[in-house]
């Protein structure tokens, strides 16, 4: 049945735009693609291993500079310099990866560095499967788009000379090393290393395979190879091309090296599309080849960008809102297109995928395998979003995890592409396995998914890779800051927030699957970050194992990534209340809910809050723990929101952290938000629209659907009906919410 | 019956020492090994595409090494550091290339940088198709032997940790660029960029394949890469890694770039030997497989050692010798094994090659394809030996030469794996053509050669890139010097005594295939180059297009490599008598046998005359056309042999020129030297020995074989019996020859 309507709009594509809910047309891929926000406007589909994005962070006077800076990202709106189209790329993620096999088209005579042939660019635009603008220098508009692992160029040249250039020794990655092979007149294939994510692990450097077809048989083609400079007396002997690029035309074979690249020239008579299909893959050429004919094969350019944007329709319908302003809307739509594209796929179309590590190619047996899993940002609100919205999604990324168990031995923790980057700190793997059971998606092993969970959580004699403070955690209850100062964690404060978050999840796993005794353990376990409350304070310190404070004490240090003892990526105020699953006992250590207010106005009003990183998130919602405050998350929200998330390409805070933040954005314009890990439960507040439906996956929820209305024009809530009965709280449990709940907000009269 | 002989020897090589003639005993590998001779002591069978040679060329205070000067070589007797084993290597060449895919054993700790693991070595033995040293620093004894497409080595080790490395970031080769891949537990595969011999053409790059196996499972397994440097900000935060070598355990995928390797690392509780096996293709890594499998496959390392010996004195056996000392034998067998190393096959066993230039994969018909044609050198002695002793592989060479000129549009002139590299000058394939047709191998086609000949004799439009002089050259009669110093040509002289060589080998293959037209008009061109005799002088000087000589003029000026207008690696004496089939008239302009002897004893004993370089290789032959003076061609040749070619390892003069100059011996020893190129006969000497008896090829020869006997003691011939018919001449045509003359050489009494 889907596949039968995924034809027909493709075919009917025109037809589109008259569709009353053309909600790809809300999808604005701009926004976050600037401060830092670090998504781009590339062409995608949902989950997409591929996604065709406009490169212009290289080159000396383009703006952010990818080696001068850390630059994250492919693109920047704020850039000017246009350098081509990488197939691979990382969306809203804060260190700089793959950002490779790049695709350019120039005019006249051949250059092959991209200082020599970046463009400046003009008439931008881009939609949900759709980028295009004009390079400047060139006159050559170029449109592009994709499926899950290809990518389609067309290019429109004018007459005279042209160019298409894969240039293989150019990428956002910091990894270099190449192969590329004329395989006939009209195609080419090759290989790329990418890796080293984040700088963590040097030794997680992997290839990209890829295959690319052009469709007119060019004039002359060929390869380029950079000389590797020879510094010695012999270099004087090859001073023409000691160190400079040889056009080596017709070369049949593979060419190897740390800078290379392709090309097909033509001599147009008159002005001439080209277009340009490239599959990937990261397991084999021969994948990449096959992923290209299946999904691209002989469909034209039209027919590609048909197909994108029914898939973006079809994930995105499963939300449907009314009322709102458009920027609403797009605000909404493109959050939930950001919560889309990773995790992403990394099986081929014959469901072959490369093992954690060794890169020995698996199959999957049902289901696709997932990548991309940057867990200490998204275990807070993106997966979540996908359990609620995308269960089937969501249960294949649990499933790919726990195989990630299996391969490497240990769940994930910032896993990509199959290498395990150990970036961030924290057991967040456990949470989200934690979270999704207990919210009853339990199509995985759960006895395999305890087991792995529980290794993560206890020391091993060679050393816990996942919790490297753990044993001195458990003998504590709190990571000591003696731990960081020997630099075995980082921020022994935060770390202990994210062990105790992970033993919360635990506990609560092992109660639903009926072990007691775990349960009561971690439960215990999940309690010790408490002795970390300095009740002069009010903060949570780092202190030594002999029970005395860290000092010097500045709550306010560590803002703005400034290293700080205690806190990763934040400082005290950002930890303050990052224990949610313990708000109650936090209401009662600050001396009740006055005194906890008074600290929330301090964040919030003397600029402590930070809605660019993940560790104060929830912060806005904790009001609802607080009798009487409630209309504070009504008003925090609507705040935050207008403040931060815009529709504009500066609209996401900061690194959208693979889509966290847009699924923050999501859940927070829906009026629901689960504020605590491993507590199915959502904290509610005034939606974003007049009515919202949301679409439930009937293989997994028993409702068929969830009615959140809002009745009245005011941003505050004056009472929560949900099916019909009015509501003490302002939460909900997952289990009403899934059963089909009404859910009718009435706002208070203006 | 040759499989059965081979077979059968393989198995009793302990017999093969009882064997009256185990010719490849007097094989000395290290003859040539220094002084630039060029030639290496590593193992290899008859025209193998694979040797296996100790790599001790790189790393500072090695003595003569590769970057800091023009190394040629991947060893050198006088050099003290080893830094492994090079499995695709040059012999005898004057430019850096190959010497790649290096085999290192260690032990201890691994290091990947020659510069932290190369040692010094001791115990260094060698014999044909073997080579043993032992490593100093890691108390390794290693053994190394080949077939054609492989490579085979045995490590000792002692007890402890030991490595065995592959690696890629090395070579001889200016070229780099590499892919390695762990295939399993036990076996990796990959190829390494090599090429731009000679600096001519910089696009002149391509892969070499390989498979590598070891016998035994190692403990820690892997790849090194090392990262490129990052000058950027950015290089900060890979700080650790910046520029640096990462080690990949356990990883199964290609890895790629500039600088990269791959281990094999043991623990090893007590001594062992490992045996490390080696395929090699310049088609692809499956074929490398085959190759691997089909020529070693199973075989222990003595089974292939027994292989390589017993190939050895099979071709070696083609002559045999009596009398004389050892010194001279293996003086005699060593230069007839340097006259079977290049051309060397290139097809892999299921007869793929890959075509020129564009190295699409094409497939050998019958026979093998042959590569590494140094025409300028062995178009003078090399392919005439060839021609007499292996005419099957002399016709393949032609054949080979036929390809490519059907795949690249021209002939060879300096092949090399397939790619042309322009190096030298002139248009020495017609040469050797015209030669081995004259001489009665015909077993090709003759029309396509001609075709082909022709081609390179003309201007074209675009260029002529073989004979780049070649109008300028028609129209004057010889290049002007004009030419030379607009830098369209090297050495106007020396390259119109090329042409004039090459023109005059065409009018006879004319006259030959009855073309009477074209025998008229080459042979006037051949004789155009008497336009630069100067007969005050009596030196061919460089002369202008209006006729005047260029000056200043010092035929002393351009010996040893100087830079000199009009003669190429060479000055005017060196050029003065070059036109081999022109000597009678030669004689004429310097006005007779007294003057021209004159001008001889000026060269040979004022210092003039190089043995190290080809121009003047036939002078001590030019007595024979001196009625009366031919004792001094006696004299000369066994003084230069004696002088020169020694069982040492500087007992080559100067770069062996893929075996050139070894020819050049083995005839000189033989007593017949084929002076003239496209002059189907043999100037005589005294031999070396007392008796050869020369083994005729059947299927091309009329003769059974060869007898050439001495009698008497002294080095003066008194007269020369063939057949038993005293001769009056001191030639004898090719055609007695190889119907199987016995010529007696009855020497003077002393």
């Amino acid at each position: 049945m889907k596949k039968i309507i995924l034809f027909h709009i493709s075919l009917c594509l025109s037809i589109l735009s008259s569709f009353a809910q053309d909600l790809s047309e809300y999808v604005n891929p701009f926004i976050g693609s600037t401060n830092y926000g670090a998504t781009n406007p590339g062409a995608i589909v949902p989950r997409g291993m591929v996604s065709v994005v406009p490169f212009n962070t290289a080159g000396e006077g383009t703006g952010k500079e990818k080696d001068s800076d850390w630059v994250s990202f492919p693109y920047d709106h704020t850039n000017t310099l246009f350098s081509g189209f990488s197939h691979v790329n990382l969306s809203g993620v804060g260190c700089p990866d793959l950002g490779a096999i790049i695709l350019m088209p120039t005019t006249g005579e051949l250059k092959v560095e991209t200082e020599e042939y970046a463009t400046t660019y003009s008439q931008e635009d881009a939609s949900a499967g759709y980028y295009t603008n004009v390079l400047d220098r060139y006159g050559v508009k170029t449109e592009v788009s994709a499926t899950q692992r290809a990518g389609i160029s067309r290019f429109h040249f004018p007459a005279g000379e042209a160019n298409i250039m894969m240039n293989l020794g150019q990428a956002l990655s910091n990894e270099s090393g190449g192969m590329v092979k004329m395989v006939n007149e009209q195609e080419i294939e090759g290989m790329r290393m990418v890796g080293t994510f984040c700088y963590n692990d040097p030794t997680s450097i992997y290839p990209v395979y890829f295959v690319m077809k052009v469709d007119q048989t060019a004039e002359r083609k060929g390869i380029w190879q950079k000389h590797r400079k020879n510094n010695g007396v012999e270099g004087n002997w090859m001073a023409a091309y000691n160190g400079q690029n040889r056009i080596l035309e017709d070369a049949y074979f593979p060419v190897l090296g740390d800078s290379l690249g392709a090309f097909f020239s033509y001599d147009f008579a008159e002005p001439t599309q080209v277009e340009v299909k490239i599959g990937v893959s990261y397991v084999s050429i021969e994948n990449a080849r096959e992923n290209l004919e299946k999904e691209i094969g002989e469909k034209n350019f039209e027919q590609v960008v048909g197909n994108a944007k029914a898939q973006w329709n079809e994930v995105l319908s499963n939300v449907a809102v009314e009322g709102g302003s458009e920027d609403d809307k797009t605000v909404f739509y493109t959050s939930l297109y950001h919560s889309m594209i990773h995790p992403n796929i990394i099986n081929d179309e014959n469901g072959d995928y490369p093992v954690s590590k060794t890169r020995k190619t698996g199959k999957v047996e049902n289901g696709d395998r997932y990548t991309v899993f940057s867990l200490w940002d998204t275990y807070r609100s993106l997966h979540p979003l996908l359990t609620l919205l995308y269960p089937e999604q969501q249960l294949d990324m649990v499933n790919s995890m726990l195989a990630i168990y299996d391969e490497s031995g240990w769940l994930p923790k910032w896993e990509l592409n199959s290498t395990e980057t150990f970036t961030m700190v924290g057991d967040p793997a456990s949470i989200v396995i934690a979270d999704t059971y207990l919210k009853g998606l339990d199509k995985f092993d759960e006895q395999k998914a305890f087991e792995a969970i529980l290794k993560n959580a206890y020391p091993i004699e060679s050393g816990n890779p996942v919790r490297p403070g753990v044993a001195e955690y458990i003998e504590n209850g709190y990571v000591p800051v003696d731990v960081e100062l020997d630099e075995k964690v980082w921020g022994s404060v935060s770390t202990t927030l994210e062990y105790a978050v992970a033993d919360w999840s635990i506990s609560q796993y092992a109660k639903a699957i009926g072990n007691k005794e775990k349960h009561k353990e971690f439960l215990e376990r999940a309690y010790g970050y408490r002795k970390l409350f300095d009740k002069n304070s009010k903060f949570l310190r780092p202190k030594y194992a002999n029970g005395k404070w860290h000092e010097p004490f500045d709550p306010a240090h560590g803002a703005n990534f400034q290293h700080n003892i205690g806190y990763v990526e934040g400082n005290a105020y950002q930890y303050n209340l990052m224990a949610q699953f313990d708000i109650p006992q936090l209401i009662k250590l600050f001396g009740g809910t006055k005194e906890i207010d008074k600290r929330l106005e301090m964040i919030f009003e003397e600029g402590h809050y930070d809605m660019a990183n993940e560790p104060d998130i929830a912060y806005p919602y904790i009001y609802n723990y607080m009798k009487g405050y409630e209309y504070k998350t009504q008003e925090r929200v609507l705040k935050l929101r207008e403040e931060h998330f815009t529709n504009q390409p500066d609209g996401i805070a900061g690194n959208d952290d693979t889509g966290t933040m847009s699924a923050w954005t999501v859940f927070s314009m829906m009026g629901i938000y689960p504020d605590a890990p491993a507590v199915p439960r959502y904290a509610l507040t005034t939606p974003a629209f007049d009515q919202i439906t949301i679409t439930l996956d009937q293989n997994h929820w028993k409702g068929e659907k969830i009615t959140i209305k809002k009745e009245g024009n005011s941003n505050l809530i004056d009472a929560i009906y949900v099916n019909g009965k009015k509501q003490k709280s302002f939460f909900i449990n997952h289990s009403d919410l899934v059963d089909g709940a009404e859910i009718i907000f009435k706002m208070k009269n203006q």
